[in-house]
C-alpha cells in the first residue's frame, strides 16, 4: 500500500508539471491573440436587449414564484442566474395602457392609451393607437444604431401610423390586438374560450404592414414567434439588436403546438406556459451558441395580472390578491426577471421595479439623451441590476383608467379607490375611508392598518399630488373608432 | 496579424500536447491509489440522515414556494441543489399526529394520536404519548448503530417513557411541547402572542429528561438548538448518524435572535423563518466542512399548514386553499426538500409524497427488515429519490381527527367533510354531496368537477375502503390526563 501511494504520488507530481506547463502556454497564446478579441469587443460595445413580454402571465404561474403544477426549468434557471424580482410592477392592469407605459417610460395617461369607459384596450375597429409623438424604446435605440424587431402582440393601435413598423421597429411579426378579438362565433366569451377552434377568432397574422395570414393559425404562433427571434438574433448576432417578443399567450384563446398539448398537469393553460418557458430556454439558448449572451440583457416580465374570471384557463396570482383589471397586487405585481451572464449577479430582489423603468434602464445603458419636453415615470434601475444598490425606485401609483385607486410608498400601499378582485364586472366604489396595508409584511393585503398608521397617509396623499400635478389633458386615444 | 495567430495556434497546439500527457498521468495515479479511496467508503457505508422539520411552516413560506418578501437564500440553495417536492403531504393537518406519523410510517389513527375531541395535541395535562410499542424511525436506525439525536420540539407525550431517549434517541434537548402551552397570562391566545413576553408560556426546556431551563429562553432557540445540532454532526462525524431537528419556530409564540429582530420586510414572522433559513445553512455548511456532505441525507419539511387565525404572525399556504387543522390543501400540502450532493439530482418533483413516506424511505436505505406485525402507510421514495423514477405513492387519505375528511387518488381529490378553510373555529361539515376537485390542474381548489367525473369517484372510494379494513381500534393517547 505504501508503496502504490509513493508510486501515486510520484506521478501527481509529473502530471501537476505537465498541467503547470500547458496551462502557461496556453495563457501566453491567449495573450498573443487576444488583440483579435479586443477588436471584436469594440465592434459591439453596445449590449444586445431583449424584452420577452408575456400577456396575462400571473405573479404565481412560473416555478420560481411557487407554481406547484407548472413545470417552467428554463425560466427558473434563468431566474436563477440573474436577478429575480418580487416586487415588480406594471403600468397598468390592462393590457394596452400596460404596453404603451412599457414601451415609452411615461404612465399611459400621458399617452391617452387609458380610459374609464369601456374594456380599456384598443378594438378592431379602434381608430386611435400609441400617438406617432410619443418615443419609445426602440426609437432610441435605433438612434445608437440597432437593428429592432417587434415579434408578437402589438395592441397600440392597428391602422398602419400606429403599427410597430411606424414606432422604432425595422421589422414586426405578430398579431396587431388580442387573440381573443375578430369573433366569428355566437358563442360568449367565456364559452369561446373553453375549448376554443382557430376559427372563432378572425385575429390577423402581419409582417411588417401586411397581414400574412387570417385567422391566425394559433396553436403554432409562441413556436413561429420563437422561430422567428431566433432567426433575427442569428441575423444580427454582429450588429446591436434590440428584439420585443410580446407574446400572445397565455391569454385566451389558450393553443399549444402538438409537442406540448396535454404535457402539463396544469391542463391548457400549463400547456401553454410551458411552451412559453421553452420558448425562453430556445432564445438564451441561441445567445450562447452565438456566443453573445455576455453582451447581451435579457427581461422576462408580463403585462398584467392573471385573468381569473377564465376560471381554469385563467392563471394565478399565487399569494397575491386580486387579477388582471385590478389594482390589488395580483393584478399589478407580476414576475420579472433579468439576466445578462456576468454582469447582473444572481439575485432575489425585493425593492420597488416597475416596466415603466426599463425605458429610462435602458437609455442609460446605451447612454441615450432621451428628450427633455415630456415628463418619465421611470427611474434607471441600472444601480440594482448593476451594482447591488437599492432601487432608485421608491414609489407605485396604481392606475385604473384616468383615476388613481391606490399608491405605494415603500412598504405602504393606500387605496382611494376599489373594485371587484376578479377585476369583471367592475364594481368600481370609491373609498370614503381610505385603506391602508403594508404589501411587504401582509403581501395577500389582508389586514387593512389605516388606524394604525395615519402618519403614512398623508406621505401617500403627496406622492399622488405630486405626481398629479404633472398630469396634462390628452387627446384620448382609446375612444376614436373607425 | 497572420504571424501571431500563426504563432498562437502553435502554442496552443503545444499546451494541449502537455494538458493530455498531464490528464492521462493524474487519471492513471488516480487508478493507483483508489483502493484507499474504496476503504474510506467501506468505513462508512451507511449514510447519515438528517431531518429538519419547520412547525406550522406554510407551503408559500420560502423563497424557492414563491414567497415575496421573505428571504431564505440557504434553503433555495438546498432547493436548487436537491429535489424539491410540489405535492408532499404531513400525516395530519395538526402538530401531535403529524410528529407521529413522520416518525412511524403509520398514520397517527393506528398509534391513538389523533383524535376528534379538542385541539388534537398533547397539552401540558396529557398523560397520552406515542405508545412505546411503536417503532421510530430513531428506532430501526439504533438497530444499525447509529447515534441518534432528537433536537428540538417532541410533542409526542412528555411523561419520562414518552420522551425520544425512550423512542430509540440517543440524546434530546428541546421543548416537549408547544411553545404557547402552559400560559401565565391572563391574555387570550390571540392577545399573548400578538407582542409575546418569554415570560407568558412557562414551556421547559428540557435536555434528556431533565428540564434545565423553565420558561424557555426562546429568543435564542432557533440558535441553541443550531448549534446543539453542529455539535453533534462534528462528534459523531465518524458514525453513522440521525439527527431529528424539529424546531419550534415559525409556531407562535414568535421569537428570534437579536441578529434577526427586525430584519425581514415580513415582519416578526419573517425574522423568524430567516433565522431558520440560517440555521439550514449552517447544518449545510457543517456537512461540507466535515467532508461528509455526500454522505447525508438531509430532509426539510414541515408539520402542517399555516396557522392565519393568527393574522400576520401565521404563515401563508401561497397559492393553496385553507390552513392548519383543515384537510384542504394548504393545510396538508407542505415544502420538501431532499438534498443529497452527487446522490440526487437537482429536479422539481410534482409527484405525491408524504412525511408518512421517510420510515420505510430511510428503511431502505440502511436494509433494515421493519417489523410484519403492524400496517404501514408509508412507500419508499428512494425509486424518485436516486433513480428519477415515478413516485411509488399514489394517494393521501387526509384525516382530521378519526374521521376521513377527503381522499386523493393521482391529480383527484374527493371531499367527504369539510371545515372552516382557517381552521378554527372547526365548523365542521359532513357533505350531502361530496365534492371532487383535481388539484394538479387546479392547486386552489376552485372548481368542483364532481359532475364532469363520476368514474374517478368509485376509485377513490375503494382507496378509503381498501384502507379502512386495515384500520383496528386502539387506545386513544390524546383523552388520557393526569
Amino acid at each position: 500500500m505504501k508503496q502504490k501511494n509513493s508510486n501515486s504520488n510520484n506521478y501527481y507530481r509529473f502530471s501537476l508539471t505537465m498541467l503547470i506547463l500547458g496551462l502557461t502556454t496556453i495563457n501566453y497564446a491567449f495573450k498573443v491573440s487576444s488583440k483579435k478579441y479586443e477588436q471584436i469587443e469594440t465592434g459591439q460595445k453596445t449590449p444586445n436587449i431583449i424584452i420577452i413580454f408575456t400577456d396575462d402571465l400571473g405573479y404565481g404561474d412560473l416555478g420560481c414564484y411557487g407554481h406547484p403544477s407548472i413545470r417552467t426549468p428554463n425560466i427558473d434557471k434563468m431566474a436563477n442566474e440573474g436577478q429575480r424580482w418580487t416586487n415588480f410592477y406594471v403600468a397598468a392592469n390592462v393590457c394596452t395602457p400596460s404596453r404603451a407605459g412599457l414601451l415609452t417610460g411615461r404612465l399611459p395617461i400621458r399617452s391617452g392609451t387609458d380610459t374609464d369607459i369601456g374594456p380599456r384596450v384598443f378594438f378592431p375597429n379602434s381608430a386611435g393607437g400609441l400617438p406617432e409623438k410619443e418615443i419609445t424604446i426602440a426609437e432610441i435605440l435605433k438612434e445608437k444604431n440597432y437593428q429592432t424587431a417587434a415579434i408578437g402582440k402589438w395592441h397600440l393601435g392597428h391602422l398602419p401610423n400606429f403599427l410597430p413598423t411606424n414606432q422604432g421597429f425595422d421589422s414586426y411579426y405578430g398579431i396587431p390586438y388580442s387573440n381573443d378579438m375578430d369573433p366569428t362565433t355566437k358563442l360568449s366569451h367565456g364559452e369561446a374560450n373553453v375549448n376554443p377552434k382557430v376559427a372563432y377568432f378572425n385575429v390577423p397574422l402581419m409582417r411588417n404592414n401586411k397581414i400574412i395570414e387570417r385567422p391566425a393559425q394559433q396553436h403554432t404562433i409562441t413556436k413561429r414567434y420563437t422561430k422567428e427571434a431566433v432567426k433575427f438574433i442569428k441575423n444580427n448576432k454582429d450588429k446591436p439588436f434590440f428584439l420585443y417578443l410580446a407574446h400572445t399567450m397565455p391569454h385566451v384563446p389558450l393553443f399549444a403546438s402538438d409537442e406540448f398539448i396535454n404535457k402539463s398537469k396544469r391542463g391548457i393553460y400549463g400547456d401553454v406556459v410551458e411552451e412559453l418557458d421553452w420558448s425562453v430556454g430556445e432564445i438564451l439558448k441561441t445567445l450562447k451558441e452565438q456566443n453573445i449572451s455576455e453582451n447581451t440583457l435579457v427581461i422576462f416580465t408580463s403585462d398584467n395580472g392573471p385573468w381569473t374570471v377564465l376560471n381554469e384557463n385563467g392563471g394565478s396570482a399565487g399569494p397575491l390578491y386580486g387579477a388582471k383589471a385590478t389594482c390589488y397586487e395580483g393584478g399589478m405585481r407580476v414576475p420579472a426577471i433579468f439576466w445578462w451572464p456576468n454582469k447582473i449577479k444572481p439575485a432575489t430582489i425585493m425593492d420597488i421595479g416597475s416596466t415603466l423603468d426599463l425605458f429610462p434602464t435602458i437609455a442609460k445603458l446605451v447612454n441615450s439623451d432621451i428628450k427633455k419636453d415630456r415628463v418619465y415615470d421611470g427611474f434607471s434601475l441600472t444601480p440594482t441590476l448593476f451594482e447591488s444598490k437599492k432601487s432608485t425606485r421608491e414609489s407605485i401609483i396604481y392606475y385604473h383608467g384616468t383615476k388613481v385607486f391606490a399608491a405605494r410608498k415603500g412598504d405602504y400601499k393606500l387605496y382611494f379607490y376599489k373594485n371587484n378582485p376578479e377585476g369583471y364586472p367592475r364594481n368600481l366604489q370609491k373609498l370614503e375611508n381610505f385603506e391602508l396595508f403594508n404589501v411587504q409584511k401582509d403581501p395577500s393585503e389582508r389586514f387593512n392598518i389605516l388606524k394604525k398608521h395615519p402618519d403614512v397617509i398623508k406621505e401617500i396623499k403627496d406622492v399622488v399630488q405630486n405626481h398629479k400635478s404633472t398630469v396634462t389633458q390628452v387627446e384620448n386615444q382609446m375612444i376614436k373608432k373607425i
